[in-house]
């Protein structure tokens, strides 16, 4: 059974995730190689010690690695997968860090060799700003590492896994696809489109009047934060989960309906009964 | 002409809002006295040096005033304001820490005896916890002060809420009242439903799922964050600043529904296109 440690891990993507992921690698397996197009990023890698190796070329940065882990978007992953699946050591293990997985397992199914071992992952952190210049090694510390083995991976394979989440500092949670992309489509893909909607209100409306800039407060500057994510990225998690999405956007717009009507017709007692529920829930979910 | 450090500052509501500003004012005029109702609070406030002197008496508290502060919620400032109208010393500055201003100042106006001066105030700093325990002498620090001037407000009593506002650390603004809440209707009271309804939404679907406390991630926390605000207050800022609550409502399901269209399209390019503008102005916003 493979260990962490005898493992030459590729990421391939040096963006936040990829670039942060790698950092936090090395040092903790064999030698991490890191893929990624522009040479300045490669740079950078190298200058802060992200990675032990870097190239350009995917197929030579993928051809000697125990672990190859996709960090780019959503279905640039899927492209990858076809492009490299032929030039993979026997047995190696390809991971990818995309935030939807129902899309990705189903791609690496259907274009891995059957030696391969595929294990979809999604760890639960990340920041409003991308590139390889904001990584940071702590990123993964403490964050939910979310697994989605599919029914051919091996239960050795999870255990690697398991090793890896843990060794950046994460907790490893197995999750099936579907109940995976159900979930983010409302805990992280509603807040973006959110966020996203609360500005370009802002720029419809009130951005007209230069004082705005002066009073934007914390409510607005946290509710708002997400729609500084990186818009590639983005899109191809919405395009990938669209169904889940577009119901959490509608539950979502019957509740904010709901609320709206007890303000219009002032039924105070409703609306206190209401918001005071909402703010014990939000305390339960982050006491 | 008045001078801040002539003055003896009545506070009156000691919560995170009253209670911070107590304690960042003390020191920089003669005497803070606070005012609220619970015995514990005084106790805490005493013990953790934001007032010189407390009672829970708010008429013997603002008796000797130079300047009363009332730090309560809107509609509790209404209601003292009749109150406390016939004790104030001749010359008294009346001001207030409520988040819309209109109401306000018409009964500041309509209540307050011809020899006194309101000054409406609204800084633009919180927390999403309540209560003086949570009261930060440092909560000013950078914040806009918007200061409503009535027209019967002299330019002396404005400079002496400059005066004050700039002695916390904060930067004033003089905002007409209506313009005021307008703005906060879409910067502030907005993202607050919309936090709301994204715990609601959660609450109703995903939460029935366990695994969905494990990965909330960061984007949720953050766009939901003022959910946790104080629901007296939250209730009487929404029936104080209705109509612009319910346009900024309006005004956000139009582009919600915008975007959501988009993606049931799947019309990637003008969806990239939206939302590389969204990201532009989030980005101009905070830079």
């Amino acid at each position: 059974m493979k260990s962490l440690s005898d493992c030459t891990i590729t990421v391939v993507g040096l963006g936040l995730m990829g670039g942060s992921l790698a950092g936090a690698l090395r040092g903790k397996c064999k030698c991490v190689v890191g893929v990624a197009r522009r040479q300045e990023t490669l740079d950078f890698a190298l200058a802060h010690g992200l990675v032990d190796e870097g190239t350009s070329d995917l197929i030579t940065g993928v051809r000697d690695a125990d672990v190859v882990i996709l960090g780019t978007p959503v279905r640039v992953i899927i492209e990858q997968l076809a492009e490299l699946a032929p030039h993979l050591r026997e047995g190696c293990i390809v991971m990818d860090l995309g935030s939807t997985k129902s899309f990705i397992v189903e791609a690496m199914d259907r274009l891995l060799p059957a030696h391969i071992q595929p294990l979809g992952t999604h760890p639960m952190c990340g920041k409003e700003k991308s590139g390889i210049e904001v990584a940071e090694t702590t990123l993964y510390n403490g964050c939910t590492f979310i697994l989605t083995p599919l029914p051919r991976t091996t239960e050795a394979t999870v255990a690697l896994g398991r090793e890896l989440a843990e060794a950046v500092g994460a907790n490893p949670l197995v999750l099936e696809a579907d109940r995976q992309d159900y979930l983010v489509g409302t805990v992280s893909h509603l807040p973006y489109l959110l966020a996203c909607s609360l500005v370009a209100t802002a720029n419809a409306t009130t951005s007209k009047d230069p004082a705005v800039w002066k009073i934007v407060a914390g409510g607005y500057r946290d509710t708002s934060r997400v729609a500084g994510s990186d818009v590639k990225m983005m899109l191809d998690i919405l395009m990938t989960n669209q169904g889940h999405v577009l119901d959490a956007v509608h539950a979502f717009e019957a509740q904010l309906q709901a609320l709206t009507r007890l303000i219009e017709a002032g039924d105070e007692e409703e609306l206190c009964k209401v918001l005071s529920a909402i703010r014990a829930q939000r305390r339960e979910m982050f006491p």
